[in-house]
């Protein structure tokens, strides 16, 4: 018990869990090429709390037993822990190479949404069992994905609606009994989940009392009877085209989670037809989890500043004015991102007790960063060049025929030579483009969904804004 | 000595300053019906060292004296500090309806930055006039106007240009003796200086060796030999054809500011001549005013997102998707702005021993505010409908013949009578249109000068970054 | 009968009408200082006929009888006669310093809107009476308002709702007799009723049977019994704070207009009951009356850029990066407008045998021109500078003692006196600020109208891409 | 001689070229798997010629000699000669799945820019030389490359600076003799140029006297000796991952043209050392190759349109308010890009006897193309969902093991198969991402390239626009 090591993550997920990958099932998720990459990812969480220089970030007393327990797992107390809290995500996205562990982060969100929630609903049963379950995490500093996305069938129609194609669109109970509920349907986008010891099941909307079926929460191992995980193929190696790197390549990969029947035991159970209470939960796990989106953007978007600086110099345009826009554009993204995320710690909200970075300050954060990034992406696709795309590869790099040709013709300004522009623009691929345009659209909660939290959070403000306008127009209501 | 009452700071201004306005020479600004509501404006500073509720927050004593100052000449001393002074001119503004008084505020700025710019110079007189001026501005509790803009000329010669139509198009050394220097030249856009008690005078850019004579910094009171303060008209009270509202008008006048030959005695001149040292006084007294501007824009902000809502209901149309799409726009406009401005104070640098707000994040702050306005302008405009600028006006309203039709047709939904949204519609056309937009682009600086800023400052940044996808991709440089 | 002299119509408007302004009823609105003013602008159209330059223009043959008639009223039978048009309206309005003479050419939009709507309801009376009323208006050269917009009360009831405050908010047919019908209501923003001949009045909205009162349309003359307008203030003459212009001061005012129970004849009624009609009328005038809005618009759009480049040029910036971007900008933005107005006329189709500028296009054409208004008066605000609002005014120049001080210092570039530049500043503020915007955004139908005709006109056209894409996805539905 | 068929001219590609793939050097670019796929596309513009549905779109008669010729090597008389041209340009792209042949569209431009060019130089051996290489083409109706952009080194620097790595960063003369002359250096970005039959070479900037040697001009057969061409690797088969589908896959690739010493005839010089018409040239080709772009991106922004609308019914959200804005603004993007194409078409201009679509406003078709083009992206990537890039494999859905649950639970509105939206998403993923936005971005020349046209370009309509102005404010200058 307590913490547990990289080693131990790593071991851990040799469990029979039942995972696809291209058509085929993977047997072992450790061994697999592609799901060892993720692995190693989530394994840098971990790592952390052994190195030296990031351990006291990664790992805090717990105030009652003063045993280590991980921070994420950690309930903070002033701005200064939220703070501390945010530090370390990105800290881990900066070791990750622009690619958080995800192995408490998220859990943790849902975590502490289970708890806030449970005092809402003043069930003293929820109450207890969202408190033994957040112990068990920080006991054992397991590693546990959040599945919250159903995959939905028409989006325009409630979950019970007989229009749905079938009833199993959004998770529901199918049945319950002494032990616990049987529950079936499926969740998609389940980031790290192939590769997590536990999976943390929540609605990912409101619910009316004809959805009360679908109004469930509850956590599993990942190795659940009736679990099937599907996961979409990552770019997890360079090509032999590419210039080889000694940098590891991070990356994730995300599940489809299909629930065929599967048990779960009443204590592990946090909603079950409590319909009013599936959209305080699906928001109080968004109010968290921007947060962290926020947060793990940083390094990603500062990434986007680098590479546009670095191409401006190797290009010679640094000091192009069109150009130096462009930067300074970049700049006012990264530290509006920065600046909005630690204000939502400084001007924090606290719900049942739990400190909840701001949620607008938060969402706006989150909303920021993916309202912009294609913006962001455009200056730096501008100032790159067409080699961005049109790059001869290594193997012409080596191939001494063409080989010298390039070294030629490629080199930039003085004192850049071919290989690191071409070096950059291989990174540069990865970096920009469909993947990384989605995740920021979608992860998190779409662009929509930032929004309508925004609105929601802030009706008093608007209210009292009003007011104040009505009050110097000599109005009275 | 010590604190100025507001009916003392009125009296003040009875001192036989040169100031004109539409054409005609003022004897007495203080009887004068448009400068006495500015002049009332301004004393809402005083005032509020006067009253109760924001006695705390406007006074501060003096951390040797003891003696009570006014919190703008306090030196700041943390974050706490930082963000009080902050929550003083949003609470100011809010008491202005939405104007800053403009008293102690921007001469503050100035105060800091040539303090700042004197020990950076190293020249002890210098740091010793500064230190003193600071004392007496404390002691006197005086109200100080800064005046910064030239009027320049051809805005791409240099001040010392023989292309310049004549030399004195920005302000100069003509004449220097042992009592101190004779001044020439003109600055525009002065806010508040027709009823401030002194005036900082500052150079408005960077200068080369032969600009040297341009390289001047001093502080007069507004009434010395030789200035002369030429107004430009502003509405101060309602129209016959506008609704009485008891809320009074509050506004400002700026000054073109004319000094023929004006000798400043050497314990109040700063600068003369230290060319090098012309761009840091800029740059110190922009990052101060710039988190100044910041803070006084957040109630005028607020004010559009309340009169965004408030039209929004009046016209029954508050649910309406596309409307609710621009009210979250709204708040996001609005949180983005408190955020930044708060987020400076948190994350403040030091300069020569002076707490400075983050430059970066508060020219962000700044430029968020003015980039963005003009798109909220347009959301209100969009809101509101055509009766903006199509409203019958208060005496057709009072006429019985076609007041009865006013009150039957141009009432909205339920509860809203065409009176309340004629008021409603009459305050915004005083919080739109040109002086609001104009003054938002380029008060405190244009919106170039902030990129500016916000780029140059930021240079370690983007070498940070810039290095760190270097070392991603393998390079070496 | 034929064409009317700008003479005669001024004389024609001495006819008893109702009339209001600034709280007084006007008993001869040629002899207002203020109306007279906006009914010199409106005969504008009148005097280009008498033009020789643009008789070719403005006056076209019957194609049946040979007699002139204004090209407004005459049918276009190709694109060729559709630009035609366009250029007429794009050289009135340059005529008018960038104001639309608005006598012929919103009236003659409702015109053929009544045409095209009679014809597809296939009522012989319709049809005959709206024909009838072409020859009348093209025998006599009437000028003619439309009111359109109801005042609404609550925008998001329909018009027969009981939740309305009362039942007169959209105008309705509350007697009917075998002369003809009684209407009550009022409609709001009537651009130029004050001093047109006849007014056409047309539904503003969709109606739903219930609502089958409110749809009524129908045309009068303007000093009908029962008829009173009630104008708002509008700005017609320079003050003595403004340098004096040899330009004449052109503009327009709007009317509520109220119709308090007023008769109108059978053979002046275009829809009465027809609900279902409602709708179309309201596009095919909206069709209609866009591109008018897209065609007048441009002086508008190209006085924004020719004041840019001059204020630039004045102040010695207009080689500056971020000035001729913004020039740039502006080009672009009016070379857009230019394009899609023109594009229109080329891709026209025809409705019941009448041409209309293709619907999308011109649709688009309006709706880039509000969209984009305010960036363009930023970057106008931008360039210009703060002298913008507080110049001084004609009076200081004036006066010796501060005249002096404004020559020498507010001169701009080499050979660019104070004079030049204040006079400049004072066409901006007449240019920019809120009736630009407010005009811009809500004439011809809000942004959201123009978004919506869009939409729903393209639905063939999104259908078509969409088959399209799935044939190459191999998918068939 | 005469019309090449689209068989003669896939085996005139076997003439010994010298081009490298993935560091091979490629034998026969006919029979390599992804040149093969490139060249399939190139002759879409021969296969129409032959097809009855095209020939009269894609062929037309010579007016002397009558011979039928591609329409691309014919001088357009009208702008229904433009508006064919154009017309074409767009049905060769919708037959190429949104890929443009490049097979005579781009040389065409080339042809007719030396053309305008040599006319304007006013060399009788020029005008003669570029008149019969034109007459060259038109008789063997050849497929010709254009490389324009020099691979540039340190782009701050003129080609001819001594602080360039060396002086071959732009294509420049190393010999002349009295058989031609020899060139060296090397171009980026040639697409089409491995299958093509031949390649024109001109410079891509202005020139100063000092770069004279790089001012050069010509065209050559894509074997001659001494030219080797570096193709970059494209995605031209579906893979095993992917779901079948008929439409053949349509794709370029770009060639690093090196020119180490190449031999050129005088006969097909066009430009040898007359630096001041290097940029004439560039623009000229400009002019017409930006027309080219704006034309062919309009079955691909027609393709964005549809994806949005197909995944929008697929997910259920069409009628979601902030959907439906999503495919206006799209709507909005592909009419003012058509409407703009096409109204260059109608307001060309001469230059030395060529017809050019106007200047300014193909610039702005082909600037509003790609300045956007982020933005549709976007909106598409917003609509689609996450699954995007979640989405499970074909192979996924052909294991029953997990084919039953995706088919079960990828479903969407009712009618929608999960076949069906991850056929769609499959489409999409080739359809958007990083090729997509870097050739809108880079391709016919940069965002700023086209800026910098409309800017220059506009000079008299900019003033023009500033003179009236004035006229209106009353300055005499």
């Amino acid at each position: 018990m307590g913490l547990m090591s990289a080693k131990e993550y790593k071991e851990s997920l040799r469990d029979g869990r039942t995972v696809y990958l291209e058509g085929q099932k993977i047997e072992d998720v450790t061994a697999h090429p592609t799901l060892r990459v993720c692995m190693e990812t989530a394994a840098i969480d971990y790592e952390m709390a052994e190195m030296p220089e990031y351990r006291e970030l990664a790992v805090v007393a717990h105030p009652k037993t003063g045993e280590l327990i991980s921070r994420y797992y950690y309930n903070p107390r002033d701005s200064e822990d939220l703070l501390k809290r945010h530090e370390l995500m990105v800290a881990a996205t900066a070791l990750g190479g622009g690619v958080i562990p995800f192995s408490h982060d998220v859990g943790a969100d849902a975590m502490n949404a289970v708890n806030v929630t449970a005092n809402m609903m003043g069930k003293e049963e929820y109450v207890q069992r969202a408190e033994s379950y957040r112990r068990y995490l920080q006991n054992n500093d397991l590693s546990i994905a959040c599945a919250m996305t159903d995959v939905k069938g028409d989006r325009a129609l409630r979950p019970s609606s007989s229009n749905q194609g079938h009833p199993d669109y959004y998770v529901r109970v199918v049945d319950k009994n002494d032990k616990g509920i049987v529950v079936r349907g499926a969740k998609a986008h389940i980031t790290a989940a192939a590769y997590s010891n536990e999976m943390f099941v929540i609605p990912c909307r409101n619910m009316s009392e004809e959805d009360k079926d679908y109004a469930v929460a509850f956590a599993i191992p990942a190795d659940t009877k009736g679990v099937t995980q599907i996961c979409h193929p990552v770019m997890t190696r360079l090509s032999s085209l590419d210039f080889p790197v000694e940098v590891p390549v991070r990356a994730h990969t995300d599940s489809l989670v299909v629930f065929d029947d599967v048990s779960v035991p009443w204590d592990r159970v946090f909603l079950c037809g409590e319909w009013q209470f599936a959209m305080p939960l699906v928001y109080n796990f968004a109010y968290l989890h921007r947060h962290t989106a926020a947060s793990y953007r940083i390094p990603m978007s500062e990434a986007l500043l680098g590479a546009a600086q670095a191409m401006a110099e190797y290009n010679g345009i640094e000091t192009a004015p069109h150009v130096r826009e462009k930067i300074t554009d970049l700049v006012i993204y990264v530290d509006t991102l920065k600046s909005l995320a630690r204000a939502s710690c400084v001007d924090y909200v606290t719900h049942s007790g739990v400190l909840i970075p701001n949620p607008v300050i938060s969402n706006t954060a989150k909303y920021h960063f993916a309202e912009r990034v294609h913006d962001c992406v455009k200056a730096v696709e501008d100032i790159a060049g067409g080699l961005l795309i049109t790059a001869p590869t290594y193997k012409d790099y080596q191939n001494p025929d063409t080989g010298k040709y390039i070294e030629k013709y490629l080199g930039g300004a003085a004192g850049i030579s071919a290989e690191h522009r071409l070096r950059m623009l291989q990174l540069l691929r990865r970096l920009l483009g469909l993947e990384t345009e989605v995740t920021a659209v979608h992860a998190e909660g779409s662009l929509q969904a930032q929004r309508m939290t925004i609105y929601f959070e802030s009706l008093p403000e608007i209210d009292k804004c009003k007011k104040a306008v009505e009050r110097a127009a000599g109005i009275n209501r």
